[in-house]
């Protein structure tokens, strides 16, 4: 076998971690204890956003799952054949997908009830289950599925003026030619060696860092070139997390201006409500999002700052009628090329990014029967606190009051040289930027 | 600007080409004569299927886009928009997309009709439409937009024995570390430059690539080892159908046993039939199908070559019958545990891919109604002529028969060993694998 010295490391950092942990489970039993697992709440109840540090954090609440409490004793079998399923593997060197767990264990248990005849029950049916079930063994031994060596489908790439160790070899970012450096699954074992780079830049569309790649802009602006191409993985995300914690590099976030890439930003950021135990380890709470914003495509004389004193608390009006104005970086006729109709699904979708309010105050007439159905009932959601600042309210104000979006292609369609030489660089250096 | 010597190179290249292509229409205006283009048909009736070679082609149909015929104008206008813009981004140092371009060429014309009032027209409205002129210029040039520097997004990845030249830099794809090397858009480009491997295995899967890349099967094997993420892009074909002629390295495909995989399967092979122009570039004729196949999870034995009599022709169920028996890798109770049930969508993608008579031969008895929603009105489906061979029909039949599928993952969950050290190199020497 050919497998790299930090895997082994790493494999033998988890055994331990198992022994240790579930070695109390088994020496409960042989103690004739009722064994019960204590595991971590990771309900959304039991999830706290923590201002100071801009995080997800787990609360202090926890679950027993006993084994001899009947609603507990199917988790708590789950909960056990997960963890001998990644030991296993753990000690005959493989590494194991998530989906490829999901097949390891599932199987039919046959159960005889009291008094009734043999029932057939299924270990797990979806590959939900057993995902959840990997979830609860992270959250229970405090590590990343990564660091137990399960691997995943990985995306992100990245180029740019560093040297890194990875496994047994040293790879230079900056000599990929024009392909590109592929992350691997587990980033925390990669070994920063040294960095000649004043920023990070994630673009989110792959063929635009392909673009900015092959034109030379990480060499010209000194910048480590990014792309998540899409909706960012566990390990991309975490990448782009040490850049930032480890080397101090500012994080710059380019994505399209709707609320798909508005929510791109904030997983990089914050990352998912529901999964807030990874955040403390993935997110980049001092991201910066550079654009495309509403307010590069409109300027922000479009905004009616009297209409929103109607319906926005009278502070978050008061602030955003403080900041800077804008001007669009499109021309009238550009901007009726390039613009596209937002949909049902988008309007939703910011619409839980801001809040309701911020949506009830900038909508003008809408005629369109789906997009009035889908704000429909929304009259709750409050929106997530990071993006409730007035530079966020502003931007989906536009939004919701234009319901249009736009590409970042949209930009690079006036010329690589705008895109690389004046949009991005102006941006950052007038900071114009969003966190 | 740092781009690359080989960019410059191209670049030129690509723009001589458009001054001699074009400049014929230039110089029809300009001595008063009818501006006419003759693009090679696109359509399926002038797409041939090369027995011989085992290749899409375009057959000898040309169709005639002249600027003075009322239902070419718009087609014409399109045409030359869009050799202008590539142009213009050729001399420019441009790096565009698909998606900058249709971009770049969309605006609003206003034209008046005779004794019409002012109308407004799209140059194009959906990328679709700016799309498909891409593709007329590319057969109207002979020559592939990457070589054109359009860019796209890139799945690709590769690691593997071997040092390529790419851009200005020499890259050693087996210094990459638990990473992989991102191939680049434009595959033409990379110079091989030595090669120490046997054979080539691009597998469907990222995350299975990430196992096998992280076991070292590369090394142990001699493999290249690459994974096409899912549907292959351009790229990826382009370069595994270079190592395959180039360096006649073998090729073998590792997919799901489902219509979807036998499709990405085709598509390394043939192309798609629609465009059959990239085939004669982009295809490996000689590409195998390494597997999963429905025979490594049912074995043969479950086939009734009595009840294929009477439905199929019988020269086909005689070579059927003449093919090796294969006994199945799964036990009964792992294909129990490991099967996923085929959906309506399956159904009809398999009769696409192997003809309705094989369904009607091998189908049993369906209940499930949505399953024979989906075969209904299919009756006169050939199938491709790639997938009539006895071999094809025989897992095919066994799909239809069990309606079931199975994942590569399923075969991983066996132990990454077993997949690595057993399944596929046993393959790969007893020849079983189809092409």
């Amino acid at each position: 076998m050919s497998v790299s010295s930090v895997d082994k490391r790493v494999r033998e950092h988890g055994i331990r971690l198992f022994r240790e942990k579930f070695g109390k489970i088994v020496k409960n039993i042989l103690e004739n204890k009722p064994p019960v697992l204590l595991i971590p709440k990771r309900t959304l109840s039991n999830t706290i956003y923590d201002e100071k540090n801009k995080m997800l954090l787990l609360g202090p609440e926890y679950l027993r799952r006993s084994f001899f409490d009947m609603n507990e004793a199917k988790k708590f079998m789950q909960t056990m054949l997960m963890a001998s399923i990644i030991y296993d593997a753990l000690v005959n060197n493989e590494y194991p997908t998530i989906r490829d767990i999901y097949y390891r264990g599932k199987h039919t248990i046959r159960v005889k009830k009291k008094g009734m005849r043999m029932e057939e029950e299924n270990t797990w049916d979806k590959q939900s289950e057993s995902d959840s079930v990997i979830r609860d063994i992270e959250v229970y031994l405090g590590i990343l599925r990564e660091e137990l060596l399960i691997l995943s489908k990985e995306k992100g790439k990245v180029v740019g003026n560093m040297r890194i160790r990875s496994g047994d070899d040293v790879i230079d970012l900056s000599r990929m030619g024009h392909g590109a450096y592929s992350i691997e699954p587990t980033p925390d074992l990669i070994e920063f060696l040294d960095v000649d780079a004043e920023f990070v830049l994630v673009v989110e569309k792959d063929a635009v860092f392909q673009q900015l790649h092959r034109y030379g802009f990480w060499k010209k602006y000194k910048a480590i070139l990014i792309t998540s191409a899409g909706q960012p993985d566990r390990a991309t995300r975490r990448f782009v997390r040490r850049l930032n914690d480890e080397l101090g590099l500012p994080v710059y976030i380019l994505a399209d201006s709707d609320p798909y890439g508005w929510y791109i930003y904030s997983v990089f950021k914050i990352g998912s409500i529901t999964l807030s135990y990874e955040s403390e380890r993935l997110a980049t709470p001092a991201a910066r999002f550079i654009g495309v914003n509403m307010t590069d495509v409109f300027g922000t004389s479009i905004l009616n700052i009297n209409k929103l004193k109607k319906k926005l608390p009278p502070d978050i009006v008061e602030a955003i009628s403080k900041l800077p104005p804008k001007k669009p970086y499109l021309s009238e006729r550009e901007r009726r090329n390039y613009i596209i109709k937002a949909k049902p699904k988008d309007v939703e979708r910011a619409i839980e990014l801001c809040g309701y309010d911020v949506a009830d105050a900038c909508l003008g007439n809408v005629r369109d029967e789906k997009i009035r159905k889908a704000i429909r009932g929304k009259e709750g959601i409050p929106g997530y606190p990071w993006f409730r600042k007035p530079e966020w309210i502003r931007e989906l104000c536009i939004f919701f009051h234009t319901l249009a979006k736009l590409e970042i292609e949209a930009i690079a369609s006036k010329g690589l040289r705008f895109l690389a030489d004046k949009y991005i660089p102006q941006k950052i250096e007038t900071g114009d930027w969003i966190t």
